[in-house]
């Protein structure tokens, strides 16, 4: 008899997934926005988080029908970068998130976290939650396209050193379900990041929590034996 | 030959349908609930916004586990007031909104404002708009129960004395879009409270817009002669 397939690895987005900043994120992005003239439905920008910076400024010029200069661009980032500054005192681990990373490490799950954001923000975020260097992480530093593009959850497969159709992501995002299914891995969707269950089901999510504490009780359903 | 059935009223949600104001209401009230001490989840907020207070406060007692005093719900609501006039002067008119119902004045079509706000808000929303008591409005004080109730639509039809069965309810939310089936009347949705498009529908929306603009653009799909 043989040993059977491995436990599948967890593949996390931060932002929306593990910890409650997206909000955050959208209001500084208006902020920032704003300070750069350009009037954009904060609704845009909520379905616009989480995908590249690139792809952002490409979907900005279609919205506000201009192009941005590379300059306007470095601005934006900048002044979005103060402005989240100010929100952050506010974000919180999502309820849950702590206790599912506790609990995958003690049973032995191989995880890792793969986030658009810096090698800042991602130290920062998994200090929120209690983790220091023990938890693998890639960032967007580490790749060259961010997603939808699958780069950042391959790259953290392979930190992990489990092959990628073996992985399940788990986002809040189409962004995430997009990058999983061109990655090959399974995608899981969380509602924690704001999007609707249907619109994150319609990108491939496999199945769809409320938050990571709904993904703990349910991890039975991911085929994982805890 | 008879004059055919008249055309159909139009009653509008405010903050989310005409006004781009939802997400800076969820980070008011995360901020008062924090200050109360009361930690929940943004994304649970989001999904509440537009509800009656009353049923707001229930669906806070289900998410925390504990009821809340009359006392604490008055203060909540005294912080919220408070944190969401740090935000409101970042608050803008949805794209087309002024546009849209200057085209309807201008046309002849009969249409409200249906708020769960109260009377200053709701003046302080029609202000940004460019207009003033012109508008027939409906507001919470104005009635006993607020939304998923049809309450509001329903008063917004009698003033102006349109039968609610004529007349179609155009919000952002899932109880706009309730309110509007329990009326009896027509729902279209708008994207631009952040709810994906398939919670509208599966919500009873009859058609689905991304914000004012884009009905204004479509008002031959309801049916209305301009």
């Amino acid at each position: 008899m043989s040993d059977g397939t491995p436990w599948p690895a967890l593949l996390f987005d931060l932002d929306g997934t593990l910890i409650d900043s997206v909000y955050s994120h959208v209001l500084a992005w208006r902020d920032a926005l704003e300070a750069c003239g350009i009037d954009l439905p904060v609704w845009r920008i909520h379905r616009s988080i989480g995908m590249s910076g690139g792809l952002f400024v490409r979907a900005l010029g279609r919205e506000t029908g201009r192009e941005l200069s590379g300059e306007e661009v470095a601005k934006l980032q900048q002044l979005h970068t103060e402005a989240y500054e100010r929100q952050a005192p506010q974000v919180r681990p999502l309820p849950g998130a702590r206790e599912l990373l506790e609990r995958l490490r003690g049973e032995g799950v191989p995880f890792a976290v793969a986030t658009s954001g810096n090698a800042v923000n991602a130290r920062v975020g998994l200090t929120m939650l209690g983790f220091g260097s023990e938890i693998p992480v890639v960032n967007r530093d580490m790749v060259t396209y961010a997603k939808p593009n699958p780069d950042l959850f391959l790259a953290a497969a392979r930190l992990l050193d489990v092959p990628i159709e073996l992985s399940i992501v788990v986002g809040d995002s189409i962004w995430d379900m997009l990058a999983a299914q061109r990655a090959r891995a399974l995608g899981v969707g969380l509602l924690s990041g704001g999007y609707g269950r249907e619109e994150l089901q319609l990108a491939g999510a496999y199945r769809v929590y409320d938050e990571p504490a709904d993904l703990l009780d349910h991890l039975d359903e991911l085929g994982i034996r805890v």
